[in-house]
């Protein structure tokens, strides 16, 4: 039988959704990564969720028999960490507002972030990732540093994200929050952004026609690899379900039930 | 000396920017005061702060020499316990995210509040107040009881407020960011609602055309007025400087530099 996958080359996968679900990994996820190291595609897990470092993802999926080196994670703060090379961003004066975890990791990066709230006049970028921890002083710090010219850089513009209570609130509505105090524009680290696509499609290495995103979520999946001029796959087993993907008006070009090979 | 304030009979009066500044009594609006008590006129003070209680409200003001008794002070908690009067919003299964000195305060009013966060599911109607004791939780849960159906009460709409560090948020910001995950409309208990131009009218009890509304917020006091077809004087003493009053679109039917008599 001929697969869909076969056209391609390299792959561009989201994680939550597509390889697991409520942390556990769904069947035909583990088949089909199977599937691309034996016809050897090159691929790329791309999660806008920053709650992870690389390593962890790494090690965790590869436990779970997804095989996946470092390489082949990709976050927003990748995306970030390129800003800096670039040097589209200064890694000087920057000011974290997100998981404890999450700033760690950061400084063990060697970002340098500025950690006393009273310095917020001398930031000149700030980096909001929504998070349990999240208080008035980090929304009105951020705001503080924005009205004093920082840049805003979002983990993802992501409003909500699913769990078993309800939707809850993820970064986008606490950036919301900060452009209510000042009107400015959030630069969006992650999905679906062009610079993340466009760096995912740098590290494979592979021309713009070879390669397939595959996601679950048509917001930033498929918006973003429309964006970006790739070809995608919308898989139902995580976010959308067939009815709101006919009614919605991003489209990708193709839709499976599932990732059966 | 003819003055503006002869020709109306009853005044509804804004308090921070008019009345007093960075809590301190601004010189001429005593002597306004004094003034329209000795003219036998009727005022009310209408305020958007819901960090005091009217009680509060009464006591310092009168200690300050600006006499006031209890019903000359209107918050957005009178507007609420209107509402709750008028069966509008019914009596429970109400969920308070403010600070905990409002919560303790509608408790003392018998409002019928429900603190297990674990029962958002049965909630009919949040409050929600901008606090320095805002949090995470508060936004999640306060998003779980607008998923499940609660109406959306907000003590005011404004955005942020002027501190001297810079200008901090307030409950619009925390409204918009309930709002980025589900869609939802706010009532607004504060000002420029009708509903509480229309009750500081009634406690009032004069006629529409022989009200001034006196304030220094183009947004809330002028807007207000207008909305509820109330005469309307900005005062330059607060929030609204000349300039800023020229460009906008918001007119006051007088404009004055400050209250003196």
């Amino acid at each position: 039988m001929i697969n869909l996958f076969e056209k391609f080359k390299g792959f561009i996968i989201d994680l939550d959704g597509v390889i697991y679900l409520d942390k556990k990994i769904i069947p035909h996820s583990k088949k089909f990564i199977k599937y691309l190291i034996k016809a050897e595609k090159k691929y790329i897990f791309l999660t806008n969720d920053s709650t992870l470092s690389p390593d962890e993802y790494s090690k965790i999926l590869s436990e779970q028999g997804i095989p996946c080196n470092l390489d082949q994670i990709m976050t927003p703060i990748t995306n970030l960490l390129e800003m800096i090379k670039n040097k589209k961003i200064q890694n000087k004066d920057i000011m974290v507002f997100s998981s404890t975890k999450l700033k760690n990791y950061l400084k063990s990066l060697d970002i340098n972030i500025i950690e006393d709230n009273n310095k917020f006049k001398k930031i000149k970028t700030i980096i909001v990732s929504g998070n349990l921890e999240f208080n008035y002083d980090d929304l009105m710090y951020a705001s503080l540093c924005v009205q004093n010219g920082a840049k805003l850089l979002a983990t993802s513009t992501d409003n909500t994200y699913p769990r078993k209570i309800g939707n809850v609130p993820a970064t986008g509505s606490i950036i919301a929050a900060i452009q209510k105090t000042h009107p400015v524009s959030a630069i969006n680290l992650g999905k679906p952004s062009k610079s993340i696509f466009n760096l995912a499609k740098k590290k494979l290495n592979i021309k713009r026609q070879d390669i397939l995103t595959v996601g679950d979520n048509l917001n930033t999946d498929i918006l973003g690899s429309n964006l970006s001029k790739l070809k995608s796959c919308l898989v139902l087993t995580g976010k959308t379900n067939l009815a709101t993907a006919k009614k919605s008006k991003i489209k990708s070009d193709y839709i499976l039930n599932n990732l059966k090979i």
